[in-house]
């Protein structure tokens, strides 16, 4: 894996992205992410996965240098992926812990929220769908996965409006589950994983499914749709001019 | 228009319900409130509308006196009408801000709560769906509006219960986002509807719509229904007779 | 009826739950439920229904030893005419109040959230869908009657963490309404049951029709699916040893 380090400790593994200074997600981060996720599944030995970056960020979301060099095709290509790959992970049948490390944006907030139970770091950090701001849309299962956590009224403020919410803020509207200090993180995060890991494996996997899978495959049904109007806007002159500003300017 | 006083400044309409003290609605108020909508969504110096009331009430809803005078079939036209027009509110591609000058009772709850966002003067008005205090069932859609601001929990206390909110109960509930004077409602509905407004209006009918059709198409699914039962119970020896009280003692 | 104590006072049902020291739940208690409320749905002077038990239990769920001894193909008319009851419990065309003397758990959690009010006594009672702790899974309908008043967030935490909800703890999150000491819970419960009877009967009939029943219809669809999961794994190897010795055990 060229963007991935993979550990494991006592049956847990540890799934942390590394690329760059800011993780930022490209295609094959997204395909390796899956494979890794994937085996995982398969392996006997892991009872839950930790999702975690390196360095200061979660991930920053999206690698949009790199993207601006991609044809609509391979964009919704792309994006298909993407968009799959955290829909697999919102019922994934094992455990999952999200360790936020830092910051948690856009496509990496997308991720976050299809984990089991976010523990974030407290401090400078910001966690959103910011995407209104350089006037982009999002993808349908991001928008339920926002409202499964924020509730509709809380989920409509932060996506029409932009937010970037604090740590503090996030938890306090339940987008997190806790926060603590940055040397705690890891310990925090393997504790976790071990108290969701100490369950029946097949009653685990059975009630996740109950919990979560009605809304997976409604998420699915309109993802294709939503993936087709995101890139129409993406594509946009104003949007896109707004995408190479911020490329140019960060 | 007869009972709509409308209005524009630096792209943002004011739409003002204007009948009689209390604003009652009828069919022609509805016909027009669906005109004006039509044509401020297409009108492309629009950017956002604020929908008010004028004197001390929003409105009070129906007016009951007209509609006691209506056959069944003419008054299944009007509630077609009438929740056509709140779902199409709901889903309106621009931001529509509800600026709540006084009572908000049943029919003008159910077009509040389909607006982005609420504000209300403090003080003795009330809002609520308090329709079964008269014998009165309620429609589909405004059912899982009110569900959706309220949860579950507080969206059936409120509608099996007849709760009569005061405008600080809203608030803390959900149902009202900010409470402000009423020399300030105007000012601060303004800055609201600015606020939504300098979004990008591609990526803010997006997102909404991927926040809202989903549950908009599912009312309409089942609103018809609703309104057949609706009007069986309304036009029902006992439901009759409470009207003709309410029209009477008020 | 063996196992139910039936009394009536002013219009209001008063229905206890008689058997040994934990109203452990079997077919002839499911059957008997089922015929005692459709003979009350029916019933013209009955205007609400209070759901209770006797001594110190409301119950303590399924009688395992009793199950433990039902081939598969028993159980699942078992589960099927369970989950038939509370899905038809959810939708009752009258008021029904649960009145929560005791412990309050798994199959009598069910049960007691699809009732419309929930008043329990404080102290040692728990309530909880703690079926993970000893390997069991869940029904679909249980599961999203514990999301309706919980969230998704404290449903997962309840359920994948097999939780045991102090009553206080319950009040808190919204899944017990009110809590009253034992020698009020009768009374407490009547007041409750009248002020929701003193509604127009169809209005509220009509009114709970759309509060709940696309919940209900949706429930009923994955209900069998769920069913027969569920007694997988109740009868694979690690979930019947630990049923056996929960019985042995206690």
């Amino acid at each position: 894996m060229s963007f991935l380090q993979i550990s494991e400790k006592a049956g847990i593994a540890r799934v942390a992205l590394s690329r760059g200074k800011v993780n930022a997600v490209n295609e094959t981060v997204v395909d390796e992410l899956a494979e890794c996720f994937r085996k995982l599944e398969e392996d006997r030995n892991i009872r839950a996965v930790i999702l975690t970056g390196t360095g200061k960020f979660f991930t920053f979301g999206f690698d949009i240098p790199e993207f601006l060099g991609y044809a609509k095709n391979d964009f919704i290509r792309y994006l298909t992926k993407f968009t799959d790959f955290y829909t697999y992970l919102f019922t994934y049948p094992k455990p999952v812990i999200a360790a936020l490390n830092g910051h948690t944006i856009a496509g990496g907030c997308m991720m976050a929220i299809a984990c089991d139970y976010r523990i974030m770091v407290p401090g400078k950090a910001k966690i959103s769908l910011n995407e209104i701001e350089f006037g982009s849309s999002l993808f349908a299962g991001s928008v339920e996965l926002m409202k499964l956590w924020l509730g509709q009224r809380n989920a409509e403020a932060a996506m029409l409006g932009g937010t970037m919410f604090s740590v503090e803020e996030a938890h306090r509207l339940g987008l997190i589950d806790r926060i603590v200090p940055p040397e705690e993180l890891e310990g925090e995060a393997e504790k976790t994983a071990a108290r969701f890991a100490e369950k029946d494996a097949a009653a685990f996997r059975s009630i996740k499914k109950l919990l979560r899978k009605p809304l997976a495959d409604d998420m699915k049904k309109r993802e294709r749709d939503s993936i087709l109007e995101f890139v129409d806007i993406w594509y946009s002159e104003a949007t896109w001019r707004r995408l190479q500003e911020k490329v140019i300017h960060g």
